[in-house]
């Protein structure tokens, strides 16, 4: 049994590696999807993709998690909702379920004879990637409980917090 | 003498069908052309360019037009204007003359040298997609009455008034 | 049931128009998918996806072809083979099978659970649209027996066929 | 030395100049990267690139400014920001250094190893194109103090003052 | 240390093996960029990008070697050769270094400022993937000595060489 | 009167010299498009789009004629041929009549209602990008008898002679 589960990971924390546990325990192996995965450089997707894969890998070798068992696949935006579970399976090893709390991707998945099953989640205000950027934003430094130990220091040693800050709000358009 | 028409038709209603008569009756041959064709279930889009197609043509078969002087054709949006007048006449039969009420729209087809006509309208707030689709969230059944019957048999048939809840205003980010 | 047959159609001849037959005189409703519809002033591709839907429904007409029980519907190439099927499938009327003398197509249907079905050939070499396009090059009218009478017309009354032969085997770059 | 300068420049006005002016008199040729070149017919994005570049040119000459030490190069938007330097390097003219007043861009070209320099500015709030456009839809001709004399009679010549009114906050959806 | 090898892997063979292999005996981890990842179901792509992870992490395993070095991440194509470089680095984690027999892929990295390394190379003309497809499409076993005997195993299980056979040398268009 | 003339000028070579002139000779101001403007590292393309503005516009300077009368402007290839000329329009200073002696642009050009002229050519088999590519492949010095004195200096200079050598025939696929 293999089971997707899709996020973006901007960055990854505590509430994302808590679903991952619960799966894996459950003798489920596991790919999880990089979405939005060409994007970077921008207040919502500051991290690039392969920064992300970086980092979810890290975080689950720091937990002493069974790596063999875990695909990590960066899945680009096609932003084409019809085409996006074909996308999807394209680019991913087989799998048998997913997981999702997004009503839109759980209705893409079931649409597509996909089943589509759940967990259970952290506290999901403060679990949250976008909570996360804010706090980093306001030089809050709580956002370190929130995000996996080992992640916390790679976001420190290649200066990710410092690309989430001076990014801010701002957009490319000159 | 064909005329062009083009929509989004998220989904067809009595609005569409009233402009859709005005131009068959003036004795033009009609092309309706169905925009943002590849999108699908989203907020904006739920259904689906070939659900829309269908819909149309059920509309007006169950109206009595005369189908054989109709051609319905899905229009994906390419997104960028100056490119869009080309882009439409390559996809669709030869047309005569266009009826649109949205200025852009006009003002890219007058630039292409192509003459815009215009329709008398239902009353337009009440006779709006974006309405009817508040109304099916909302589940307030007076949106029937907008919509010809043969849709809304359909919607209901193919539980695409099922879709347009469930997907509310939920984006497909995780 | 409604059927699905999808070809570039360039141009439409009487091999096209024996398929249709068939599988209207079974009582399928018929979805015709343009394929590469987006493209056209190429040695291949010589008439825009417009041009074509507008020479396919008039020759289901001069045909005497019941043209409410038929959709003609432009599909775009997106030149990824695993995104087709849903690609096809957005655009398009809900249909049940599908017909293709092609094994590409048809794995990639059969792949995603459509049914393939199969029609009789007229001779393939004589009705294929390539040798039509290349007896209009070399100026051999006997091109003319391979394509209905009513699209023979139109290639003519438009100057596609002297756009056949202007185009060549020329390319767009300098 | 040859330097960078990107904008939008929906119109160019006097700030523009103003930077412009800055670089050449430090003895700098000049590439004019104009950005969201493909875009035009929106709100934000009236003119097409084509047309930016004719006003850009013809502001240089009219201002007595060295036209042969300057390139402007149209830079179609790619939405892929860790791909957006090796793009703008690829359609211009070798240069040795970039000037941008926007963090996003300053962080995107100097994580490309490109020194990123500034000039002074007018002030910032009245010379913003996005202000001239406003006071062109409201009609206060005092946007004609912003913008070089030269390309004030072109934007009236060719009618794109009335385009940039037509167009208001509309959008191409109908 | 960490080092870059792109492939198609269409499918994975020995000769891919033995790279790997003098990679992470060097000490260097190692990215495996999976190449045209978006493409399947063509003569020359038969696998999806999803597929070729897969068995590529079957043969690594398979072989005893440390799954916990690599990453394996699917690279979909561009198309665009200067923005190439920028495109592999978003989608990887960080590396150090690249290997390429290619010399177009070798100019493009040490262009980028990126050091080209090489391995020994099995017997090119027979450990090559285009061979080893001819081999399965015209039914010759000896296919399966040229390929480590975990993927053999996994290409029959999922019938992936029947669908290379089956596609043989014909393309989408009907 | 302004006059549009596309070529890809990989590289630019004295047959395009010699139209340029010719059109400048005859008092019209001259829009130069770069054609498939996004590629590069190819062996049919293998300078940038920048790197063929810049090679342009130093031909120009050195033969003496006036820059103030030329635009040259990238355009990427958008691969749609009926959307190909509102592309090109949409990209350059407005123009007035264009010259091209390729059958497909002429007839894409004057079906777009746009006047197509054309000039007198050098010997076409020698004036040739395609012919010279050769020779500097095959390491034959006679390619710079065929391209101006101060475009083959600035080949030279940044090595991009070595480029197309190294090149050769390959493609990116490993």
């Amino acid at each position: 049994m293999r089971s997707l589960f899709v996020g973006r990971f901007q960055p990854v924390h505590k509430g994302h590696l808590f679903t991952i546990k619960q799966i894996l325990e459950k003798g489920e192996d596991l790919v999880i999807g990089v979405g939005s995965a060409q994007y970077s450089h921008t207040p919502d997707n500051p991290l690039t993709g392969g920064e992300r894969v970086m980092l979810i890998k890290r975080a689950i070798l720091a937990e002493g998690l069974p790596i063999e068992r875990v695909d990590i696949i960066p899945i680009p935006d096609i932003h084409i909702h019809p085409l996006w579970v074909a996308h999807v399976k394209s680019l991913t090893p087989y799998f048998d379920k997913a997981y999702s709390h997004n009503p839109i991707v759980s209705s893409l998945l079931s649409d597509a004879g996909i089943q589509v099953d759940s967990t259970k989640l952290l506290e999901r205000s403060r679990y949250s990637a976008s909570h996360i950027r804010d706090l980093i934003r306001w030089m809050k430094s709580d956002w370190e409980d929130l995000v996996p130990a080992a992640v916390v220091k790679m976001l420190k040693a290649y200066n990710i917090d410092k690309r989430i800050q001076r990014i801010g709000e701002t957009t490319l358009k000159r």
